[in-house]
């Protein structure tokens, strides 16, 4: 029968430059607000004994011929065993057969499209003229949101907060080096998100961050870090004066930021302005003023593994990268 | 990081005798029964356009340390190009690190456990003396029941029916020099089940094909077919003389054999047996008199998979078998 193609995290970062991901999460926004994209309710399973969970997301997209299943974990007493705190496996079948393609490691994978959601959604919210980004949080996420935006804004500053200076100065140390301009590590969110064009949130965050009071005209927020019931960075009054932008409505209203503002009656679903795939493919508008304040709220897709698992495959086949194993 | 061990149908095959198929899956039915299993409820896509369907099942087993997903399909022009009518892999995840061990074809081993799990049933279930089977159903789980109640009982003679009666000479050939014993293929349903001690459907029938008067006391049932809303090879009257015990009960009552008799008010949920795990850990009892009618309805639990999966791993981990690939 068929050979899959067998992808390790070394060989799935060499497949994904991040200007690729951005293509294709832009693509996967596009094919979802267009109905090509078929999604499974996302599978949850609590290992309450090791701290640990598993979400398995799976879909197909007609555009791309794929069905896609990634299981992802989030462990948290991981780290402590010198082990990552969440792995990730995403398995591609061709959508006509049902033949099994490529296995890939997904953990790196999964930053790189979170990322590029975050440039995909600032390229159609944020200020044409967006050069300084202030930055909640140290972590991976925190990295690759910037990257993402690099690719799509010539940045020249970055402030960056994190509860532990310690890491908010390894950050800015590392990302100096990446990206060539001022990145300074600062004391307070407050500091973080003044005189900044862009606002990135990317924390484990239970409760509201940034204020609303901190908030200028003018400003576009990535909202990265709330994917679960619960999860809050962001003052939901921010929500009251800003255009509000989702990945997916059913997603966003349960795990999304905008749960909370939703929840306490400060916003009505119908104040939720658009899915980001209906303002890339046109059917409803961006950024309309230089002055108005836009939020995208990301909570993360099948869709998104898809697209970017494709580009990784695409290139794995060309390149003739990866273990070849013939399964069936 | 770890590595990760990927199994080949070949090697799976080698790795999966149906004797440690049964001892396992009646190990994951006790598990189930004893509360030590966490299954995530069944994702279902359906790609209508290539008339395929996709099922991702999950789940863990704190008496295997495993997490397990099984993806698999079934897509039904497929045969028509030469390629399996349905394919499935599993993933294998540690349960305290969620770090991915195993990557096998699951195909196979659908097949062996489905197989094995009629087996478990009929040792608690069937007469003791049990020596001749009546099979409707001539595809590859006529043949795997039929293969796992040898393994159990010393069967004299199998009687093979099937709506083509070329497959069910090809399956009385091929079954007769597998077991060294009588099969033979018969002309009706209702020959196939007369004078049997156990009856196999194994279709993928949407109406019934057994007949309440065709049964006669003191015979065990394996109803493996049904195992989706609509599926159906047995008279829903036989549910009303038969000792009905089920895999999960929630599945059934949907999904399993038993749906019709319960949308029918012909029998009550109350009207259900057991579990068969309760019957395995002694809570509840299998067969108790000569002459009552059994009946095993089986769709099918993650939990199988799981405990399947883990005797290929650990196989093929002191075998030294399989492609070790570092994945992370």
């Amino acid at each position: 029968m068929s050979e899959v193609i067998i992808l390790s995290q070394e060989e799935v970062k060499s497949c994904l430059p991040m200007s690729e991901a951005i293509k294709a999460v832009a693509e996967a926004y596009k094919a979802f607000a267009k109905g090509r994209v078929e999604l499974a309710p996302v599978v949850h399973l609590s290992v309450e004994k090791y701290r640990g969970e598993v979400d398995v997301k799976s879909g197909y997209v007609e555009d791309f011929g794929l069905i896609g299943t990634k299981i992802a974990s989030g462990y948290y007493d991981n780290p402590k065993m010198g082990l990552p705190s969440g792995v990730a496996v995403i398995i591609l079948m061709d959508l006509k057969t049902s033949l099994p393609l490529a296995i890939m490691d997904g953990t790196y994978l999964t930053a790189v499209r979170t990322g590029a959601a975050g440039a995909v959604a600032a390229s159609v919210l944020a200020r044409k003229d967006s050069r300084r980004v202030g930055v909640i949080g140290a972590g991976t996420q925190a990295r690759m949101q910037v990257l993402a935006l690099s690719e799509i804004f010539p940045l020249k500053q970055v402030k960056v907060y994190n509860i532990h200076s310690a890491s908010s100065e390894k950050y800015a140390a590392e990302m100096r080096e990446r990206l060539g301009i001022e990145v300074e590590p600062v004391n307070t969110p407050k500091e973080a998100v003044s005189e900044v064009d862009i606002i990135v949130t990317a924390t484990p965050s239970n409760k509201a961050l940034v204020m609303d009071e901190w908030i200028p005209n003018g400003v576009h927020i990535n909202a990265i870090g709330a994917d679960a019931p619960g999860k809050q960075e962001l003052d939901p009054k921010i929500m009251k004066r800003a255009k509000i932008v989702v990945d997916s409505f059913k997603q966003c209203r349960v795990i999304g930021e905008i749960q909370h503002a939703l929840a306490q009656g400060l916003i009505k679903e119908e104040d939720v302005h658009a899915e980001i795939g209906d303002i890339l493919i046109g059917k409803n508008v961006g950024r309309e003023t230089e002055t108005e304040i836009t939020l995208f709220d990301s909570t993360g897709m099948a869709v998104q593994d898809i697209a970017a698992a494709n580009v990784v495959y695409q290139l794995a086949k060309k390149k003739n990268m990866g273990s070849r194993i013939k399964l069936l």
